[in-house]
């Protein structure tokens, strides 16, 4: 009975991430899902990176959290169009939270969306929310065990950022033991390197995004 | 439907629990759930903590991951008895895992058990295991935002360890910042900061966990 009940809420989820992402290819929105552990450095990387995708397209966010508007706040100090998602203590977003958030953006001025996911490295990742892309995040300061720890986290995402580089060494993480772990998991990802501290890495990032938004709206003016 | 389904998960969890908890009076041991995210220091802090309990008491331990048997392995290096719980991909441990686990040790030899819980500041936190305390773990790294954003970990912890504190000059974390928003989700909470590389609060956590030890033989030899 349990089965069959979770079996209903991700097809339940999964239809909803359908109607999502039609929504976006209908507006010319490309849509990016970010995942990683709490503290893993999520919104900082979006307080480095928006600014300069800002200067080409129009950005907007979706702020998923337990619980505070926090983030939602440090977005928003950017000049940048966001809604905070409450999830009040569940550990992932859904679709259909994501669409009720998506209700309050005007999507026809969006190019680029980012959805902030719950930091939590395991649950977020079994919810499709109609993104087009994922972008799992660790920072060295979690550890190099984490790919093979939380594979799925990593195994669906384009692109892996290995955020607090800066701190490499004030800790034992293994740069090549990580990405050898990556590759196992995922050989197919871009991995960028980010330092926090003199932004190394952000503008690798920041390319990324509008080389997807390009190849994205290329493809939706194919037809695809 | 899912809210019935969903009580029933948590009853049938917290029977568990209670049978766990029976189990570990009988045989007068002391069980530690200890909670953190993913890469927050709480294998590390083992290895650095046990080796001083086991000076006076006899421990072992549950690791519990989703993936790997590389945090029991760790452990087993101290020599302390441990048994590995895989939750393949599940988000938290259940009082019915711990329950297996237990099977496969001879508690009348143990006097602390220490359960590790799957690296994840969000469900853990809802599923009793049968413990009488737990210890909630917070890094620097992670940010000072955690409390309030995470509060449900922090709420019911008897101890908050904040960790990698000698990182504590690399990075934002406003450690008043972060005991005050504790403070105000959990008053009651011990909180002790430890060091990673020079081992700094180690101690402290070891005679948090000996005092525990020595009141709960205290309680069970009085009958409570």
């Amino acid at each position: 009975m349990k089965i069959e009940v979770l079996k209903n809420v991700f097809a339940k989820n999964d239809n909803a991430a359908e109607e999502n992402r039609e929504l976006f290819d209908e507006h010319g929105v490309l849509c990016i899902n970010l995942l990683g552990g709490a503290g893993s450095g999520k919104t900082s990387l979006l307080e480095a990176v928006l600014p300069q995708v800002k200067a080409s397209l129009r950005v907007a966010v979706l702020e998923g959290d337990l619980a505070t508007t926090r983030d939602a706040q440090r977005i928003a100090e950017l000049g940048v169009p966001v809604v905070q998602l409450l999830t009040e203590g569940g550990c992932h977003l859904n679709a259909t939270l994501v669409a009720h958030g998506l209700e309050r953006l005007s999507l026809d001025e969006v190019d680029v969306l980012v959805v902030e996911n719950v930091g939590n490295p395991i649950c977020p990742a079994n919810f499709d929310l109609g993104e087009h892309h994922r972008i799992a995040v660790l920072s060295v300061t979690e550890g190099d065990d984490k790919p093979s720890k939380y594979p799925l986290l990593f195994k669906g995402a384009a692109c892996v950022v290995i955020t607090k580089c800066d701190l490499l060494e004030h800790t034992d993480f293994d740069l090549d033991q990580a990405t050898q772990d990556l590759r196992r998991v995922n050989p197919e990802a871009q991995v960028i390197r980010t330092e926090t501290k003199n932004g190394g890495g952000m503008a690798d990032l920041a390319q990324w995004i509008l080389r997807r938004a390009e190849a994205r709206r290329a493809g939706l003016r194919a037809g695809g």
